[in-house]
């Protein structure tokens, strides 16, 4: 095993210079060797967004002499989309962990998440993936609780592997989640959004976008559940997004197409 | 039915003077009330993100006197939000339009395309919502051809809604479809990228992203089989991401958490 190291790919949506990345790649250093590509700055909220109208940087970076940095341009995408590429040519890491988000990406907020969206692109790509977020989004965040779960976790993803076309969605409570993992399925829940309205000095209106999470969905299998009862939540997430139950329902429809 | 039009909110991700949105508009001009709320300028790949470390914009304008319309500085998520928060003030839409996307996207293309997250949005706020995208993705497309069946599915939507949290990804040929309407999952299929590596005037490397679509997957029950010959690919989507046969073998897991 110390011969075989596993190779890890470090990546996150807060930028490379976040202290929850630095936790991360300083918690997967103990498990094999440690590639990092993250982007620039902060691109929180990208999603699954792609740079496709413009050229991308990807830059060799010693912020942390000990381990391989690259600083990208793009968003969490593009990063892991490059680091498959051009940092590992093709030769796939072992497993691709990212964030440690600043701030929680549970329920629906998946979707908005940049952290998710580059462990998604990980496991698109065939690497068994995980993303990892904090329910403290400031920058002075204590991560230190959440080192040991990360450990577990990702120990667990390198010796078994996760199930095809699968990732892991890993969220910790602001308590440090002294009382274990819950294996969750997503809750039915999200912000409930409200636009900040402004004046600009010249008159104009903006907006800011804004919100108050609110679940309606009151299950106790769900990552809200666990998060609110102080347990580390794991959802596997796929992205197959085919509503298989209502292929039969659009098959009964009558379709009337006229020129 | 003439005096209870049904309200419909157009939106795209190729910026509101695109050739497919005002295709689309027209069309669902013949089925109700349209307010069209769309990005200011090209957001292609843009997926889900949202615009949260900066303000937005939101203006009025008429590009179509007869139709309401509103140009903004976000993403196709941020229209659809603000669409709702302030143009419709928090009285949902009958139905919500995103496309005609120039260009395709079938199988995993999906989470890049802001066409789809678009849909996706209105999904999430409860509005029945449907994707257009077409087979050319050049300014002088010719949308002729889809647009029967366009009236023919939202027709079918907004006669019977859809089932709780999905949404329509609908796909045209190039041939215009003669064939019919094909109702499909989603393929396990997409582009193997490669990046065009350069240098700049000053020695500097930048990449572009570029690729070629690949498909592993034969089924003939797929979007991607659905269009290679000639149908119209309809594909229900959903947004609840749970892998939901991953957790009982999660659950078999025996996580080794050491502080």
């Amino acid at each position: 095993m110390k011969n075989n190291k596993p190779t890890i790919l470090v990546v996150n949506d807060d930028g490379i210079d976040a202290p929850g990345i630095k936790v991360l790649m300083d918690t997967m250093k103990d498990l094999g060797k440690v590639v990092v590509v993250a982007p620039d700055g902060p691109q929180s909220g990208t999603g699954h967004a792609i740079t496709i109208a413009k050229p991308l940087r990807l830059d060799r970076v010693h912020i942390y002499p000990d381990i391989e940095m690259y600083k990208c341009s793009g968003t969490p995408v593009d990063c892991v989309k490059l680091a498959v590429n051009q940092v590992f040519k093709g030769k796939k890491p072992d497993l691709c962990v990212s964030g440690i988000n600043h701030g929680l990406n549970h329920s629906i907020n998946i979707l908005y998440s940049g952290t998710m969206s580059a462990a998604m692109e990980g496991a698109i790509e065939g690497i068994p993936s995980i993303g990892f977020s904090y329910d403290d989004f400031t920058y002075d965040a204590d991560f230190s609780k959440c080192v040991p779960f990360i450990r577990a976790i990702a120990n667990q993803v390198l010796e078994h592997g996760l199930p095809a076309a699968t990732l892991l969605n890993v969220n910790f409570p602001k308590t440090g989640a002294a009382r274990g993992i819950k294996i969750c399925r997503q809750a039915n829940a999200k912000y409930a959004e409200e636009f900040d309205e402004r004046l600009d000095p010249h008159q104009r209106n903006y907006y800011w976008l804004t919100g108050v999470f609110q679940s309606g969905d009151k299950g106790e299998d769900t990552d809200v559940w666990a998060l609110d009862n102080d347990y580390v939540s794991v959802v596997p997430v796929q992205f197959d997004l085919t509503a298989h139950h209502a292929i039969p329902i659009l098959n009964s429809w009558q379709f009337d197409v006229k020129a």
